[in-house]
């Protein structure tokens, strides 16, 4: 990877160290509930188990880090990369994705044991400027990582008749919001990664868009709205839909979001009554095509929420924080409540496909198959969600998924033209 | 559909009695070399009988123009619309896409009879101005068809080890040409249909697009550079595919475009010998994708091959005539032969996904569901093939299809930023 | 083929060539009624186009008869073996199965050229008696062909949702009849071919089987006995099912024997109301062996339908004729009437797996491959149906199919023990 | 189920309180070396995890001994039986067999809980020689699970590529035997069951059948004869092939007995060189077949291999001994080692499928459906297999699987017409 690109500026965000300890410290209390075979099972080809999520993002600080860039550091074990290198070409050949659920070795002690062997052998590597950007991204990585965690093993319990519970208690409620709307008059948007601090490639190069007029909802979609979306036919209704989201619903028999079952829905907490008031998520680019086009409104696109993201549509129109709104901040159960901040509580569609940037040029060597090898068949979700890691999100981060998947914490924000 | 959307004008294009009588004859003469079972056997759930084809389009007429526009006008056949709608929800069941290669009857005469019964009814319905835009797109979609008919049945008569021929003799070669670059220097480009003439509801509203300067290729890639990469191990290098693209290539075993075998080609002509300066056809989106990349080029986007196209790039550039280049004028067989024209020989992938402009609603009533539905998962292609009935497409035309879907002409043309 | 195992007797069978006259005419009149689109279609894998039986038994003789035994033949085309040899893999590669359909050329009309070139290359063969056994297996097989020839052409035209007619009128009414039942005392039977006349290798060698005593009924199960099952609810009741039928009722929502429609069921004659007194046809195993534990009884073996098939089971017992019963003389179409006959109406199902009998030896060279390498996972069915030509039966005559199947005049007739 | 028809000597066999001490206990030591996440993983629909065979066998002694003969007896938990039913559709709905995999929770210690719990309260009924029928049912059930215990997490380790072991070690290496044939000189054989001792319903009623002269190895086909198999091009023969064998060879790729890997195989103590003179396991019916023709001989019928367990064959054959060779009788891994007991090593294919004996029915109620809805497409085999409980087989034990399945440990035996 060229460093250049990862856009680096050690002076200015001195403690790498402590991130690099909480970041490792919050993986492993997002795991901490889990048991052995909690931690080992795997629900689909999209999901990986817990403990292969522990030990990939291992891996990857083991590869990038410590193999490429510490002296005479030797592989825990010579066997691990061909078990968890997740689908970078570069780096060889790698068990099938679906095999995952077959790891029942190595144990989850073992992976905690390497875990420690590779903390301390990078912590030589932390102070070195020349290396913060490859840090950067490994930390990004991994807080990647402990959202996928999240929502896979939810997934996975999910499966289970018993519906187990990972945390105890209940979700608090939200609160009822009227929606009001953020207004764009059109013009040209900058969009993308500006170079002040780290980005993953895709994000760049900054550059210019046009817009014109719109307006964003400054609230998600609801529970209730989507009852009433479902009450109103929703389902049923062929013109709402997509093509293929259309195919998508009688193919599957899709009635509702991911996760619901009459007035409940699954949670890291096990059933729980579904809350009216909180965003509603779990749902496809499909379901989120369909309830703004009954809605009467449409999806936004990626520049269109970056541009209300960055406060550009009016001169008084602040920044939103991206560490705000509801996101994760220490180990325990998620759930969206609801809010004003455009970050938090659930990944949004936009209407974008996932296409590079002008002059977009892939980091070279290994890394760079991070991102843009994905730019085919998927849509951009912007925001975070309330599975992601404070810190993690920006105005220009770019989300991406299949229009069918749908286990994210992801739901929509209506935009429309004004 | 509102009328007014699309954009008639009456007055300025006297002669729709005649593009009537002749786009209908065409149809049926791309189909007279085939025999009843050739018209009826369909190859994969993606093509359509030809004898289908001549059904279904009748089907469209007698719909949308004839029984909504033709007082007491009487269905041919009650049975009919279900076996030849193709995919308009609003227009009721239909048989399942697959079993249309299940159709020996009703004969091809009778299929003849239809379009004859139904191009007598049309011919009051010609002269009221009122009805235009509905004729302008009931011939455009009529032309949309002979191309799919030629191209369906070449993938059916290639499923044939005999690989029997419709029409006999062989294709003209093509010429070796240098390879130039339109330059662009940046910009703001015009894009999509003004509203002079007939389009389609997806290529429009026109609006303004912000471009960065770049160079695109006068001519398209030929056979002889796609020798060139399967020589440099195109297709076993990982790090030029996207993802999806490489996972492709390996279900599939893919080695070369589609209808190649060592020094030859499958033609509408029969086995022949592969022209090494002739425009390479029939790939995937995964592919263009990949020889761009080994090229040290990439794709255009959608609006570059648009502005390019409609000479913006200069005030000395003169738009590209859509009706120019290697198109078809009368029934016979096809072939890309190269040249400088933007239209022509092969559609060419961009690498933009098919989404909607800015402003765009799909036409109202069951018309509405001829592109808006399709957005999601597909790329655009621009320009037109020599399978493409001359005066069919414009600069704003945009064809669409999946990234792995190959069996059209489709070919790439060159970009690259400046 | 060992000449010795098809147990010739040309000494008193005079007539081969008026026989294979006959064969070779009813294989083309059964065809007559077909377009060349509907000899086309192939419409499962598990069937063939009309038009390809023809070629494929006209390839049998050329191959096994002319190429091997006509001094200096030539093939009619060095390239019609690849596409018509079924399955024999000593006679190298062929077409995948499912490609059947595609084959629109050669068109019918060179396949009668064929046909009337083979014919009479095949003249001077029939006076020759060393290849009498071989001659009668090229019989045989055409015969069984022309059964296919109808039930997958009787598939296909199902497909089509106008109900082609490939015969005008309608079928004649069975007479209602009292059930009686063949009681067998039980001991040695005398199992299989006893070396008179034609017969496959898989009917012999004649061995002895020891049967418990038993009574089978005179005759079929009706189309009344199987409405009455239904509305006792047959097939939402798991414990009258085997395990594989109970999967295979669910996962393809089976409701009724094949080709029924509320009070109609889908012929050669179109659709038509089904005749209560008429024998219930197409039918898997699964259904057969649900519906005789619903009734209290259960199928045959294989030996048991042979023992009174041939009057073992009493002094006085006739056998049953093999040219008796409801079975085709002339082209024409085809129903099950009823009757008292063992032979004819549709094919029984016995409980008895298609295994080899003691000291079966396949014969040696591709026509071994005729039988016995099809021994796994099938179920023997005896008798004959409404579609087999007569003559071409026995009591040795053993028919296989997989336990789903029942595209074919499948049907059963009780067994009890006593 | 009709406790007659198990047939129980309460008298003669006092020691049932030891035998489900001892059954229990075996089934508990051989999970004993697996860790939580092993005993969790299900590698493929054929297989179940550890965990689950555990609570299974217990759901059954709860589910038809407790609960319909313990007065009062509560569900240790209402949930459960939905979980750990495998296939009984008088007990009610189940989870999807694929999805036993996903069951994290319960944990082990809960199961283990469980088993204790039901073991307690099994006393009494342990007593009552009204139940010893049941009772007996339920510990060869158990001792089946515990077979497949064995397989199945066989199976899931070897997906690992790290090849983990169950037990340390490695196995002891076999001698090379001189092959001898049990002569028979063909008659009437007494077959199936004599109502001595517990036996599934299947095995019954004893009957008498007829067979030829035929010889019997009195030794296994060894992994040596295997190899000279290969060598022979024995995977690329398709005349020595069934059909349906030929086909699964071509899908799957196959190229030897499962788990092997160059000179070595997998076993339950890791990857091990292969011995040459042991018996060779983990084939399919196909392949037995393929192997017995390369070979020139051909695969008993189950009552060829009963009669000559039974010693029938001669006044001084001695019968072979069920408990004999090599079978389970302590926790432990398990391996083939050959020698000339008829029983023990590895199940023996027959050519015989399973299908009812004359006069069979099954049992009434849920037990019945333990054995005959399985009777369709599925082979007998005969014997018992190194992973088999000692004590568990019988003469007239009729093991069936079908005949793409080796996951079992199963070989075979070569018979010869004489
Ligand atoms: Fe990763
Ligand atoms: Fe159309
Ligand atoms: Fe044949
Ligand atoms: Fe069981």
């Amino acid at each position: 990877m060229a460093q250049e690109q990862l856009r680096s500026q050690a002076q200015s965000e001195p403690d790498l160290v402590g991130s690099f300890r909480q970041t490792r410290a919050l993986t492993e209390g997002l795991a901490a509930p889990l048991s052995e075979s909690d931690a080992t099972i795997q629900s689909m080809e999209d999901a990986s188990p817990a403990k292969w999520h522990l030990a990939h993002v291992t891996w990857f600080w083991e590869t990038f880090l410590l193999r490429d860039h510490a002296p005479g550091y030797q592989l825990f074990d010579e066997q691990w990369p061909f078990l968890f290198n997740s689908y970078y070409e570069a780096e060889g050949a790698r068990i099938a994705r679906f095999s995952r659920g077959m790891l029942s070795r190595p144990t989850m002690a073992q992976i905690l044991e390497w875990r420690a062997h590779v903390d301390a052998a990078m912590q030589p590597l932390l102070a070195d400027p020349d290396l913060r950007p490859l840090v950067e991204l490994g930390l990004a990585h991994e807080q990647q990582h402990q959202e996928l965690l999240l929502t896979d093993i939810k997934h996975g319990l999910f499966q289970n008749p018993l519906g187990p519970a990972m945390w105890d208690g209940a979700p608090a409620m939200a609160h009822a919001a009227e929606r009001s709307w953020h207004e764009h008059p059109g013009g040209i948007a900058l969009i993308g990664h500006d170079g002040e601090g780290f980005a993953f490639d895709c994000e760049g190069p900054r550059h210019r868009v046009l817009l014109e007029p719109f307006a964003l909802a400054d609230t998600l979609v609801t529970n209730r709205e989507w009852d009433a979306f479902i009450a109103d036919g929703g389902y049923e209704t062929a013109s709402l839909w997509l093509s293929d989201g259309w195919a998508w619903v009688k193919e599957n028999s899709i009635r509702s979001p991911g996760y619901w079952r009459e007035g409940q829905h699954f949670t890291l907490q096990g059933w729980q009554d579904r809350d009216p008031n909180a965003p509603a998520t779990h749902i496809s680019y499909f379901e989120a095509d369909a309830i703004a086009t009954w809605a009467g409104a449409r999806l936004p696109s990626e520049f269109e929420w970056e541009a209300i993201a960055r406060g550009q549509h009016s001169d008084d129109a602040p920044a939103h924080d991206p560490a705000g709104g509801n996101q994760i901040d220490t180990a325990g159960s998620v759930h969206p409540t609801g809010g004003t901040s455009l970050f938090g509580d659930c990944w949004q569609f936009t209407r974008s496909a996932y296409l590079p940037y002008p002059r977009f040029e892939p980091a070279s060597g290994a890394v760079g198959e991070y991102n843009g090898k994905f730019m085919s068949g998927q849509f951009v979700l912007k925001g975070a969600s309330c599975a992601t890691s404070r810190g993690h999100s920006r105005a220009s981060y770019r989300n991406f998924f299949y229009p069918h998947q749908r286990w994210q914490f992801t739901g929509l924000r209506l935009a429309k033209d004004i």
